[in-house]
């Protein structure tokens, strides 16, 4: 497994070992990690800290020159805000453990001339399948329906 | 002026006296602000808090329902992240200060079927025309240029 999706999924875990949604980022910049985190809706009562928006967070303010060189990686399928602040900062990969349990904006990106390259892990899978069977209105909650 | 744009103006205006980036937001249910905010990329060193995300963050955790009948204010045109924002919730309306300083994601906002109003007041422009001539690399910075 690549080791950067691999700490994504270090945070994804994290993120459940503190009753969170586990789904977890990791902002890398020319083979560095500059920002990782998780989805803190629990954890934080946030409506905005999903996993990608708090990589983003955590990297701090950067030029705009190293967010096109640099890779997201995260445990699913961005969605429209994840995906959005992706567009807005002109990231030029993003690589996505799995779109099966949630598929975002990844066309939107793509057309957006955004590399998206989708790896369909099981563990990243298995994880985010057995938190949505468990705790469905979370879930629900965590993508606005 | 409509009260609750005078109140994301407000926010705005807040946000310049901070010397922050003078955008603001209101979002509102059924006739009550439930959460306001201004861009604090300065103020907090923030790469995703633009006054849109501020504002839903401060409503904190809400059902998907209360989105859904929701009218965001904001002084200024939504770029791609804060549109995915409204977007992923659904809000229903979206009111704009003015979009000539800076033209974001409303075609995409419409194509979900979101309402997009535009207002063009003379006094967002200013303090964004303004702003923006006396700050150009922080105003770059925060739209990702």
């Amino acid at each position: 497994m690549d080791p950067f999706l691999e700490m994504a999924l270090d945070e994804a875990r994290t993120g459940l070992g503190e009753a969170g949604i586990p789904i977890g980022s990791v902002l890398v910049h020319r083979g560095e990690v500059i920002g990782r985190g998780h989805n803190r809706r629990v954890q934080q009562g946030s409506a905005i800290l999903h996993a990608e928006m708090d990589a983003l967070e955590n990297a701090g303010r950067q030029p705009a020159q190293v967010y096109r060189e640099c890779t997201l990686y995260t445990t699913l399928s961005p969605c429209a805000m994840c995906s959005g602040a992706i567009v807005l900062y002109g990231i030029a990969r993003v690589v996505i453990g799995e779109n099966e349990s949630f598929l975002g904006e990844e066309a939107w990106l793509r057309g957006h001339g955004i590399q998206v390259d989708v790896v369909q892990d099981p563990g990243c899978r298995e994880l985010m399948r057995a938190f949505i069977e468990t705790h469905p209105e979370l879930w629900h909650e965590d993508i606005g329906h």
